[in-house]
């Protein structure tokens, strides 16, 4: 029996309610599509995440991987399910039919990645990973790269990795020392690369490296990195295989969790054999494999919240079904279920609330991506586009620290039980503990957002979020259920914006001041995305329920708000404050007093 | 090579500066005691745990538990190690010399625990729980038993544990079946019990459980259970092992932590050969178990501290030695270690601060327990009493919480390394997620404290922990470099009164309203003594550097209390304001909503 648990509807009313996804239609791109067929869509994916994928989740947990003569195992479930991903149109469901896509709107492949990663977060990586290095060819290969791989990426066949960590380097990109000697139409590449996700394994007869190299002379630092494609097995110009490529797995991680997930570490041409192919501009590989890598900053966000959307709906099942003490108010005789214990029901809305704010955000990210890609060159679209730059650092940090958080209370629900592995709520818990620290750490992405995010553009990525969360105050300042939330947000934004000032000033008057509140910072841009696409749900919400249509679905969604706005909000001001603070402690405490 | 850590300049400032224990040595009991002697002591308890314990952890985790034929086998060193645990005089240190105790203050009991859980976890539990169960038959057992299982219990030749919970039972005890039917001068035990640590193994010949059963006939719910001493092989009058008592262990659990632990379901009487002896008053072994429960409560607090210490340690060294990234303020040439990044010093001062305001809680807890058993009777005795009462459902839920929440930040400290089981890392927030969970969860502590404790003698407890903080804010307002924080304190704590109040008043009015806001309640009641016992500490640091004294040591206990001051405080202070929110979601929302 699976474990994974959706609530569809939640599903949809973000999606349809919310957002409108239907309206993407109109865009030229997808002008023979309609909102049906997008609905039939998430409801397959749903189908195919519950019928192939959840299994795996248990299946990869017992197996593990094995490494064997070089050579890394996987459960031959995964093996199966990876080319019946890649042949029903999964792995490439948002790209251009061209190589084999399905042309379906980019923002579908993060609601796809939704329901697969909550299904088995360990699979989904591999599908995820091979679609993110297809489509780093697909945007800046040659022609001859991109028929060379991407078909058989795309379809199942083929699997793909991003190989950029390498041991003395971490997240010091600009430290990074593999080598590519030019040699005729392709270079020999040298070097070692770890952590790689899914970087050995036998799910695919080929795995094709999407690999961060230096090209013999070039400069040191960030502006001396290339991109390069490196087969596991050589390809020949037929298509067909050749020889193995000199890349050895030199060893897999043992981890907290994702234990059906290869984390390999790779040696590519310690025999002098392995060839790679530069992808895009020399030089400027940094650039090229940010598209992935931003790519990969939300899907881990989106894993983070997932998880936690699992957990939660797992422990609501259990709180439903034990029954322990007697009610507090008398309302049932008798030993009652634990959902009707007050302290229980906290958790739980917290957490009702938590996941789907947290993928409003998300899917409201996904949207703006989309608008982003596919209007046409403007002032929208570079509003749009400043949105998502903006959010990305706030998805992925907030939302896998938030994400932890939900697995730990799901954990709180199942009292001892939910210690025990027969449940299976550690396991989310243990795998969900990864997302703060992959693909750029937590205190990285504050970074980025508070320092690099905020200056880009003279602050116009800021103002482009401000606009969209002080419009919707504006415009509903006066709902009658929910005016006084909303008001209370509008306050918080002007606050926001404040803090927002304050520390960009103090960048550069005192940086070591400002890094060290960036962090907090962060949680504060991500409290009030949360309330503000809870409160938008509400109003929505609110809007049928005084239309006579309620139900206690859309009572939900306004209770998880105010809930949400009135325990969250007040904490996040006072953050905010403390982020102002004039203390220097962190930054003058000595070294030794630790 | 172990990864135990401690810092035991901050252990000996707690209970020499802080809490001047040598001063316990003019009690009567310890007369013959003197501060150096508990010094010893303490560096010796530091040495076994160095030498004897830590090494077990590793082991432990490698070998597990294996179940096989109804019999758990556990690492051979584990075996060895509880022997020299007890021959030591470790199980039994804190106990009167008459049944093989060492004598010393109560309290040492919590540093000595301290030391050897941080060492070891999974191991500590049996002789802990070795203890616990000894003195329960010390505190109430007839001479006869005492004489015939307490010495061996101290000795480490048996084991001991506590038996309550029941698969249908969990953390309502009113609903436990367990029976005992008389015989002669014993009982016959027939039932089953889960989740009891240590409830098997090959660590000593015998097991002597202490379990909650009713007699035939007893009034049901919680005032018709007895305490029972149930050996697992049969002790003849004059102290040889006779036969097997009839205690099959049906299984044990698997977990997301502690596997060096075994976590057994027992079956008492399974063929109704299983005789019990009745420790204490018929039908008053509820109360009695609760000397040992309290006990263990505080221990999980310990626990949750002690690991949280562990970890912050580890993540401290790695941060020293881990070069990566430059200087963000060009305060050296090249790559730094990331102990330099604010971000990665933000961590670091925000767990240091913790665990040394939890280590300091703790500690207080136990001088003031320490005072509540040997003073005389009178007005004093019983405010320590008070004191204790109200702290341990603080200690329990809010140090295993933070605990795990600094095991979780140490984790980040390492980046994708946190993740590896390389590491320690990953191990110490396993093992700490049982903390919130056991001994009753964190929310039945929150009702504890916010239900029972706020009433008790017409609020004498609440009273004394009042007074204790507010003596402190009064005597120090004027502190020239700490005024500010501790005026700060002093306000904080008059809005606690405001909240705690008001909360006893909704009890009465909405009981189910006042149930959804005991846990943030605790939380702010944690929050707060945290922030008075990290001032306290700096302003005895502060003494010193203004008497010329100064030195990191010192100057880091200042700047750990205003930085977790002017950090928390603020957050506090709005999570008070929360939990006297009227909005009713929590408890409104359909069950269908969710």
């Amino acid at each position: 029996m699976s474990h994974f648990k959706v609530n569809e509807d939640d599903l949809f009313f973000i999606l349809k309610n919310q957002l409108n996804y239907g309206s993407l239609c109109r865009l030229e791109r997808y002008r023979e599509l309609d909102e049906d067929t997008l609905d039939l869509l998430v409801k397959e994916a749903l189908k195919f995440a519950r019928t192939e994928i959840a299994p795996l989740q248990e299946i990869g947990e017992k197996w593990g991987v094995i490494l064997e003569n070089g050579q890394v195992r996987c459960a031959p479930e995964f093996r199966a399910a990876f080319r019946l991903y890649g042949e029903n149109g999964w792995t490439a469901a948002a790209r251009d039919p061209e190589y084999g896509g399905q042309g379906f709107p980019h923002m579908l492949r993060i609601v796809i990645n939704d329901l697969m990663y909550g299904a088995c977060q360990a699979f989904n990586m591999a599908p995820s990973l091979t679609h993110g290095a297809a489509h780093l060819i697909e945007s800046f290969g040659s022609p001859e790269l991109k028929e060379r791989f991407i078909p058989h990426m795309f379809s199942g066949r083929w699997a793909g990795t991003m190989a950029l960590t390498e041991p003395q380097a971490g997240s010091n990109l600009a430290a990074l020392r593999t080598m590519a000697v030019p040699e005729g139409d392709h270079y020999r590449i040298r070097g070692s690369k770890i952590f790689i996700s899914w970087g050995d394994h036998d799910l695919t007869e080929n795995i094709i490296h999407l690999v961060l190299a230096r090209i013999e002379g070039a400069p040191e630092g960030v502006k001396g990195i290339s991109l390069f494609v490196v087969p596991k097995i050589r390809v020949n110009p037929d298509g067909t295989l050749g020889e193995p490529n000199d890349v050895l797995c030199g060893g897999v991680e043992k981890k907290l969790g994702l234990h059906a997930s290869p984390t390999a570490q790779l040696n590519f041409g310690e025999q002098s054999g392995c060839l790679g192919y530069l992808c895009g501009e020399a030089n400027n590989g940094l650039a090229h494999m940010f598209q992935m890598m931003n790519a990969a900053r939300i899907n881990t966000g989106v894993s983070g919240m997932t998880l936690a959307s699992t957990a939660y709906l797992n422990a609501l099942a259990y709180t439903r079904e034990r029954i322990q003490g007697s009610d507090l108010a008398g309302r049932k005789p008798g030993f009652v279920p634990i959902i009707d214990h007050p302290d229980v029901r906290r958790m739980l809305l917290w957490m009702k609330a938590t996941v789907d704010g947290m993928r409003s955000m998300i899917y409201t990210g996904a949207y703006w991506s989309e608008l982003a890609l596919e209007l046409p060159p403007g002032e929208e679209k570079s509003h749009y586009q400043a949105l998502v730059d903006f959010l990305t650092p706030i998805i992925k940090a907030y939302c896998s620290d938030l994400g932890f958080q939900v697995c730990e209370t799901a954990i709180q629900c199942l009292g001892g039980y939910g210690f025990c592995r027969e449940y299976p709520l550690e396991q989310y818990l243990r795998d969900s503990k990864i997302m703060s620290l992959y693909e750029g750490t937590n205190g990285i992405q504050s970074i980025d957002l508070l320092g690099r995010k905020m200056r880009l553009n003279g602050g116009a990525l800021f103002q482009s979020y401000l606009s969209e969360i002080q419009d919707f105050c504006r415009k509903q300042a006066d709902q009658p259920r929910l005016g006084s939330e909303i008001r209370a947000l509008a306050e918080a934004v002007n606050r926001l914006e404040v803090m927002a000032r304050t520390l960009a000033d103090k960048m550069k008057t005192d940086p070591l001041q400002w890094a060290s509140y960036t962090y907090p910072a962060l949680l504060c841009f991500g409290d009030l995305t949360m309330v503000w696409r809870l409160l938008d749900l509400a109003v929505l919400a609110q809007e049928q329920i005084d239309a006579g249509r309620g139900n206690d679905f859309l009572s939900g969604k306004v209770l998880q708000a105010t809930y949400f706005t009135g325990t969250t909000l007040p904490l996040t001001l006072a953050r905010m404050e403390t982020c102002l603070r004039e203390g220097r402690d962190v930054v003058e405490i000595p070294e030794n007093a630790f």
